[in-house]
This record gives structure tokens, sequence and C-alpha cells, in this order.
């Protein structure tokens, strides 16, 4: 294990900031910072990944240190690429500029090349190193990296309810359970999401929108950069959606996973995926792998508690975020997630907080749900 | 308004950290601290009170002082007391000692005395103050406050529950939901509360003990201080208590609240109090003001659903305290607080934070309940 400099994680931090300002704009590609330093250690040129299909981070920062780059450091939030995508390898446009030390967060995450970018460099007699902040540059891309080893996105659940679990009153009220403040936190969490699923119930209960109000500037978006509106997953098992329901009629891309074709005329930002699976409802784990496939890393999942309790059931949720207002409302609401009963208090569903913060007059609780073999 | 100078804020604080130590065993006087410093303002003597019956803060201070109280100051987290009581008074004892300056951090709760100490101090020409750090030094106090004022105790009504507001399976399994950790921080509570507030159901369901089994060492009790077990309060409508259940073979006293008398032969710490109020259960606000007048300051709620949601109905609930496990039980089992269907979401029950905290893996939410007519 290489030992690392305090100037080197200062860098490597520096990076990693950069990283952040793609969050909302990147998917499917991760977020990616780089830092170049000149021969003496100063700061030469720095950038970061902003939309797919466009310039790598480490080509932005080399362009702004153009010659000064020759002898110098690259800090690189992820391993540089090897191979020729839509753009050139950065390996090689790192070897080029004559950088002599390349130090990665960490490797890419895909075992198939995982390695190849910093082998390039160390075979151009590049001190190539990685293993600095990892962890942090990681949490960044946690939606890639989930894709790039599992093949499915990272799920987190979104729930809102009332300290005793209610999520609306018996009649179905349920505006507004939570704040503005928390409605607006969702808002940036949908903004960085790559897609948003829900189910078919709960569209036609609440008819939402389920897009990003938020503009450019709230999201702090560099000026030429336009919100990108995340993919609208909706499980519709028995063809319940029409056209004429408010999503359908925002910008945007929407995918209904159902049993057979719906045959209303949808606009051209509708599309459908059937599920071939001999289960009477959409197969969950396969749409997950569906939306692997399609480029989703990060799931951000609005349902009602019937979706969220197969999800949860069937340990697709990777993280729950539970918005809790400060109130109660009774027995006879409506609950959070729906499960059979359990017989021993063992079987309930096991979570891990991450994080515990209050937004606005709300509490948000962050847990990673545990797997089951990872039962305390 | 005086201006309180750095030291003399010091000194209170040192006075209420004093007061502190009297929280377990003081009831049902409030926990009063006191120091005493010399005319030259070096710390001469302190105390604190112990227990209903023995002296007060200010004669253990003033012991401690001697002499050396001459001329000197005396801080108190509360009016000293102008009444012969079960011990002389305090203002008249600090007269003697010849202090010159007395600084209380609060008058007495109770407005037919409050200010009487104070007036009876600087009738004898001691420059006497208050307002010091009085939100600290009411904090402690609370219940005592409440009391004074209203009649009724504090009320804290703890509850338990999974994420999504579970208390228990749909079997009725509910060892344990929250960790060890937090069922120690609940022994600490009860240890605190005058009386432990729970109903015939719970007892019969769970059969459990409601004691306190932390050890006077463990409670940080000085050596000749033994732990004081709450009074038991089992709100028992239809006279469901049997004399062999736990908790009536435990020490410590028990009131049955009950509509008739309970004939069945309980041992001499058993007594019953009958509600005559016209109303098939026992009238929950007629309890209270009982509980008060038999010195019940801050009564401590471990109920089950019903009776929490009664008492939250009726408004009679100040405080919720909510252990909450990082778990999900799913929509079979077993809600927090029974109410009535609610048709607006006005209608919900408002709460407003005091406290968020980790208590070994559990979160531990408390939240002070809002009057209806402070709702947001």
């Amino acid at each position: 294990m290489t030992a690392f400099s305090e100037a080197d994680h200062h860098w490597m931090s520096r990076a990693i900031a950069l990283a952040g300002k793609g969050q909302f704009t990147t998917s499917p590609n991760p977020a990616v910072g780089c830092v170049i330093l000149d021969s003496d250690g100063n700061l030469a040129g720095e950038g970061y990944h902003r939309q797919a299909g466009g310039p790598h981070a480490e080509v932005f920062a080399l362009r702004q240190a153009g010659d000064r780059a020759r002898g110098g450091t690259a800090y690189v939030t992820l391993e540089p690429c090897s191979h020729h995508g839509r753009t050139p390898p950065c390996a090689e446009a790192l070897i080029e500029a004559g950088i002599k030390r390349v130090i990665a967060a960490g490797t890419d995450p895909n075992p198939k090349v995982s390695g190849k970018g910093l082998a390039l460099l160390q075979n151009a007699g590049i001190a190539a190193e990685h293993g600095l902040l990892e962890t942090d540059a990681e949490a960044l891309n946690r939606g890639f990296m989930t894709r790039m080893r599992t093949g499915k996105p990272f799920v987190t659940l979104k729930l809102a309810a009332s300290l005793d679990g209610k999520t609306a009153l018996e009649n179905g009220h349920s505006q507004w359970v939570t704040s503005e403040a928390a409605r607006l936190d969702v808002q940036r969490h949908r903004a960085s999401a790559c897609a948003i699923l829900t189910g078919s119930g709960t569209v036609l209960i609440d008819n939402p929108s389920l897009n990003v109000r938020l503009t450019a500037n709230a999201l702090g978006l560099e000026d030429d950069l336009g919100v990108r509106q995340p993919l609208r997953v909706i499980v519709d098992s028995r063809n319940q959606m029409q056209p004429d329901l408010t999503l359908f009629t925002l910008p945007g891309e929407i995918l209904l996973a159902n049993k057979k074709p719906n045959h209303w005329r949808f606009d051209s930002n509708v599309s459908q995926w059937q599920c071939h699976h001999k289960t009477p409802r959409v197969h969950l784990p396969a749409l997950l792998n569906e939306l692997g496939q399609r480029g989703v890393n990060h799931l951000w999942v609005e349902s009602g508690a019937a979706l969220a309790g197969a999800l949860l059931q069937q340990h697709l949720v990777d993280e729950l975020m539970l918005y809790q207002a400060p109130k109660l409302m009774g027995d006879k609401a409506k609950g959070l997630c729906l499960m059979p009963s359990l017989s021993h208090m063992n079987e309930a569903l096991s979570l891990s907080w991450s994080d515990i913060r209050q937004v606005g007059e709300d509490l948000r609780l962050t847990a990673r749900v545990l797997p089951q073999n990872q039962k305390k």
C-alpha cells in the first residue's frame, strides 16, 4: 500500500468535489473529477465529466493545463479509461501530455476492464497508483458501481410518513404529510437519479408528475447544461395506464413495465417493456436487470405500500430514505409497506443507519437495508 | 432586568448541576441546588436537595460554608422557601447566616407563594434577584412546575416501534423491538419519574414489572440513598387485575385506578382509587388530577396503543418519547396508537422536536405535543 502525502489527500479531495458537480448530468456515466499539477506541484488544470458523450474529466483538466502538464501529476477520482468509447482513451491522453504520476481514487468497477487503464500508464513508465479516498469517491457513484458489479441499479426507496408510520389518511388524503422543505429535498434526489420507479396504483390515486421541477440554476448546473429528466418507470402489470394521466403529458422519457403491450396511443416519449416471466405481475428482479441494461445506475423509488413492500421483501432495496413528519395520524391511516405477517421478531427487515438529519420540520432517516444473513 | 456577570453564570450553572444530582430521589419535591461564595467570591459551600423531608439545598450549602457565608453570595436554582414546611424556611436561614446577595434562577412556580421568599430576603436588606439561567433550571423540574401550575403531572408518553410504526407482531410478539441500550435508557427515565402509568391490557399481555431495576450505583446516587421505586398506576376500568401478576409481587407502591373496588386481596403496597365520573372507563383527566394531588410531578406512560391513543386524543400528553428501531415489520404488525379515522390532514396531532439522538442502535425521538391551537 502506497503512503499518500497530505498534499495528495488535498488534491484528491478537490478532484472529488469537482466530480460532484456532474452528479445531475453524467448519467449513465459516472461522475468523475480530475486535477492536474505541474512539475512543481502547483495547480495547472482541473475538470469534471459533464455529460455522457462529452469529454471525460481528464480531457478538460489536460486542456486547461496545456504544456504545464508535462512532468506533472494527475489526480483522478476513477481509473482513467483504456478503451476507445465515444471518446479516445484518457490513459493515452495522459501519456501523450507527459504526465509523470497518476493517482486514481479507485479502479474501474467493471471487473473486465479494472486495472487496464493503470497498467497502460505503468507500461508507459508512469507512476500509477490507486486507493486514495476511494470510499469518498465511490460514494458519488454508488449507482454506477452497483450496476457495473451486479448489472442492477442501486435502489433507494423513498418513503414519507408520520411518526406512527402512516402515509395517508383512511380516505386517501396525503397532501401533505411532510413539509415543503422535505418535498424540495426529494426534488434534488429525483434530479440525481437516473430513473424514478412507481406503480400504476400510485399513479391512479395521486396522478403525480414524477418529474424534476428544479431549475438548472437551483441545481447549480453550468449555464449551458440543462436539467436532465430521469426516466420514469411505471410498473403496470394490468395495463391501467392511459395517455391522459398527468405524467404522460410532461417532457421526459417514460417506460411502462407490463405483461402485455398496452394498446393506448402514447406519445413517442413513452416506451414499453414486457416481462415474460410466468408471474401474474411484473417480475421485479427482471425489471431491475432490464433497467441496468438500459444504463440506469441509481433507481429512486417513490411508490405506494404495495410496491414498497414487494421490493423490500424480495431484498431489492439497497437503501431506505424515510422522511418523517412530527405528526401522529392514528391506526386507521394507511401504512408504509405491505408485507406478510411475521411469526418471529427476527424475521423483521433489519436496517443500518447511514444518515439522520432534519430537513425543514421533518426528519430524514437514511438507512441501508441489511442482507438477510447480516442480521443482528 | 439585572445584568448578571460571567461569574454569576458560572456559579448558577454549578448550582444547576448540583440540583441534577437529586433527580432520582427528591420526588415529590423539586430538585434544587445551591452554591455559596464567601465575601471574596470564593466557593464556600454547596449542596443539593436529596429527599423530601430532608434538608433543602441551602441548608447543606450553609452548613458547609459555616462562618464563611457571612457577607457572601448564594446561588439557588429555585426561589428559597418562606414557609414552615417539614423544614424551617430557607430564606430565614440565609438571613441568619449573614448572606448579602441571593440569586435565584426562577421564582417559586406556585402562584400563591411565588416571590414571597425573595421579598422576605429583600425586606432583610439582602440584594435578592432572579432570572438567571431560569430555563435550564426549570428543565430539571418541569414535572414539579407543571403540577404547581396546573395541578396535573407533566406527562411523557414513551413508545417503542419499528420505522414503520409497529410495536408488536400480529401474534403479539414484541420482545424485542428495540435494543438493550434503549431499554436501559428507559430504566433511567422510569427512575426519574414519580409514577409510571399503564393499562390493564398491557399488564395482561406482557405481564411487566414496571419497576426500576438499575442499582443506586448505576444511577450515581450517594452511598446512603436507595433507589426510589416510582408509583405504578394501572388503569383498570374493568377490574382485570389479580394479585398473582408479576408487578404485584415486586416492592413498590401500586395504585389501581378503577370504576368500582377490586375485591381481590392485594398486599398492602396496593391501593385503589375509584373514578366516579359517568364514563364507562376511568376518566383520564380526573386520574391526572388525582395523581397531581398525590404529588406526582412527572408521569411516565408505558402503555399499549389504546391508552396511548386515548391520552393523545384527549390532549393529555405533554411529550412523546419514541424509541425507533432500524427495522420494518410490515402492515400486519400492531400500530402505535389507536385513534379515530381523520378526514383532513390538519386533524393529525402535531409535534415539535425537542431532541433527536441515537441510543445504541435505535433512535430516540423526543417531541412536545403541540396544543390544538398551535398547529402549523
